[in-house]
């Protein structure tokens, strides 16, 4: 019986496997009122999930949908997922490195709400380049050139869909082992050799400390090895937007950048980082060697070549690359925003800078929002540096002229300047 | 918003008045999805609610519905409530004792599910007796004599209807704020000087411990209290069956019996406790002055004349009291369990007790079941009585052939037969 499941939950024993497929399955085929899913959802909260029944409830949520097999695709295969922040293009960096190296990028990724698109939303600012490719496209350009990204298609995991929607309107989205076994069932759909996950920790992330993020990362691991999945994870730092654009295809302009090795030092040093840990989960050397290899992937340019090649199989134009600004959608309306105070930059609220995105234009609210891929912001100061009076702390970019004034005076307001030198936070927190 | 209800209270904070009137108030118009609250109902079952949370939760409930007004009925008016136990028929006993005594008892009470029926199918199974009176009937008939007892009519505490209902099937019911409020928001949406409240204790209640009574009792106080309603508590103990009889008829011929005097003493001591503090909460003397009236309202059979007067005025056949058993329905079948065994009666499994005399008919497992007036049991050992082997345990009255044989091994299995004599629980366990 569900009250049964419910009552020993809330008095804090396991549920058992048939227990949880009893629950969730019910609630995914209608059977299991949301009230009573609810209230399981907030006596977790409270009671949380062990090992096994994380396990368990990750599995029964990836059995409600398609299992997306990649076997066809030859080679290993190496899957990333982050946790989201502001200013994250890493995906389309750390692809093109790995696939330059012979590990198979192989990614599907959903579209989502947020301050931008997602990596899908990004890619399609490269004029001609579509997304949404069959599943045998797909495998195809994967086997063909090692690297492929396309808008999931099919029904994954419709537990979690299902699922995520009530947690949202009862807040029980913020407990790890929800989070955990949302994110993995996810990935444990789709058939890859193994997945590097960047854990954000951070003002701006999902995870505020650093405790959070290592319980979360654990989680994850751990649901991944009773899957026998390999798993690894960086943990990496969002207080901060990363790196110097925020917006869909500003941040296409800055991934080719650093693709070129001309990329800013935190994002560089965070990508060379998944990059070489991707190898490594990929079995193709030590941690060192990986290291080097993810290096010397952009330094001989193999990166940014693979990333022409994607671009090209896509149907983009790959002259963004060379061309760069000239080729990418471009805002009607770009905007300076000045310091009003002169000082070092101690904080930038980095959810702020996010919603300031969200205004111009770059990102999607609702399902059917449309994004405007040449909208956001180009950040000229971090944490750290000095800004004079009147210096430019970044470049808004936009369509609507309305929101001009009110979202440069929110840039501005992120920012927390300060007449002592702050330590800047390191890029990589912790590697598991 | 609710969702920041619902997140304050995960958090530990308290709700404002205008948060539980939001939430609270819009689930019963229908505006705030039952998720939602039962999100918020099993967020209270571990953060639980201060004081000043439950009186307004409480008001708030009591507000959803009719409010009672029993100002036309003339003198002091104290109602009492039990938390509910098997063999309880309390009410029919304290409420002449007390009217006796000058002290108005106009209790209006719901049937409600059990293993026997309540207070209401009790009376009604006197031949001719009805409890079916309008407000004015009743409150004439409680003015002209002192004492009327009928069916609830009218929409009471609607709120708590529909959050019983969800908290059923959610494992949120025992919450110690949540069943003070509900309990007390019923009790204040009839207007009496005082109430008190019989709160059971033991393995047949609903709080087994002297712990959780206190706790329960002192949250029914405090919301009492800020209400400005006068309440007392009585705490008595259910650790076995009150008195010799559970079953509709075979409680009333009990009720009389020990409104004559001649009761099983457990049942006599916390009736003329109750009754006791009853008429000293109606402001009649001094505690001691108050339980000697309520002894002597025995001795001078003034309370079994009011008894008498309360029958004949709900068109009841008076004779139940001098031809007793006669008068009253008698089931086709009576079956002597005997004990398999010799020994002293170490303890009594109540709910067991109460479960047999739902298989023999005298209760209602849903709404629409109709309650066996006749059904029940007669219990001849209880704890510390010593039984001899094949001497009788208790008295099965059915009219459900089918059922004798499995509710014979039930009642025999619910007794714990042992070498020692243990002893025997006190009836009155605390008095606030």
């Amino acid at each position: 019986m569900i009250y049964d499941i419910l009552q020993k939950k809330r008095n804090g024993a396991e549920n058992s496997r048939e227990e949880l497929e009893e629950l969730v399955g019910g609630f995914v085929r209608g059977n299991v009122p949301d009230y009573q899913m609810a209230a399981w959802l907030m006596a977790v909260y409270f009671r949380h999930l062990s090992g096994r029944e994380r396990a368990d409830l990750t599995e029964i949520m990836l059995q409600t949908g398609d299992i997306i097999d990649l076997s066809e695709i030859k080679g290993v295969k190496i899957d990333k997922h982050s946790t989201g922040g502001v200013g994250d293009k890493v995906t389309l960096i750390v692809g093109p490195m790995v696939a330059s190296q012979d590990v198979v990028f192989a990614k599907l990724s959903g579209r989502g709400l947020g301050h931008t698109g997602g990596t899908i939303d990004k890619l399609e600012s490269i004029p001609g380049l579509t997304t949404e490719l069959s599943l045998e496209r797909f495998k195809s350009i994967a086997n063909e050139i090692g690297i492929a990204l396309a808008g999931q298609t099919g029904n994954i995991v419709p537990a979690d869909k299902k699922m995520y929607a009530l947690r949202d309107v009862t807040a029980t989205v913020d407990e790890i082992s929800l989070i955990a076994s949302s994110i993995m069932s996810k990935k444990l759909a789709i058939t890859t050799d193994g997945i590097v996950l960047d854990v954000k920790v951070g003002s701006g992330a999902f995870m505020k400390t650093i405790g959070e993020a290592e319980e979360l990362s654990e989680a994850m691991i751990d649901i991944g090895v009773r899957h026998g999945r390999k798993v690894a994870v960086v943990m990496s730092d969002m207080s901060q937007p990363l790196g110097k654009t925020v917006g869909n295809a500003l941040e296409v302009r800055e991934a080719v950048e650093t693709l070129k090795g001309e990329g800013p030092s935190d994002l560089q040093e965070l990508c060379i980082c998944l990059a070489g840990k991707m190898l490594e989960l990929a079995g193709t050397g030590n941690s060192e060697t990986c290291l080097e290899r993810a290096r010397s992937s952009i330094e001989s340019g193999k990166a940014l070549e693979k990333f022409v090649e994607m671009v090209r199989s896509q149907g983009g134009d790959p002259e963004v690359v060379s061309a760069g600004k000239r080729k990418l959608p471009r805002a009607s309306i770009m905007k300076e925003v000045l310091s009003q105070e002169a000082g070092y930059i101690a904080s930038i609220d980095t959810e702020g800078v996010g919603f300031v995105a969200m205004m111009l234009g770059a990102g999607r609210r609702n399902k059917d929002d449309k994004v405007d891929p040449s909208a956001g912001i180009e950040i000229f100061k971090k944490v750290g540096n000095y800004v004079e009076r009147r210096e430019v702390l970044g470049v808004l970019h936009t369509n609507l002229e309305e929101v001009v004034e009110p979202a440069a005076g929110k840039l501005f307001s992120a920012y927390r300047i300060s007449a002592d030198k702050p330590t800047v936070p390191d890029m990589i927190r912790k590697i598991l």
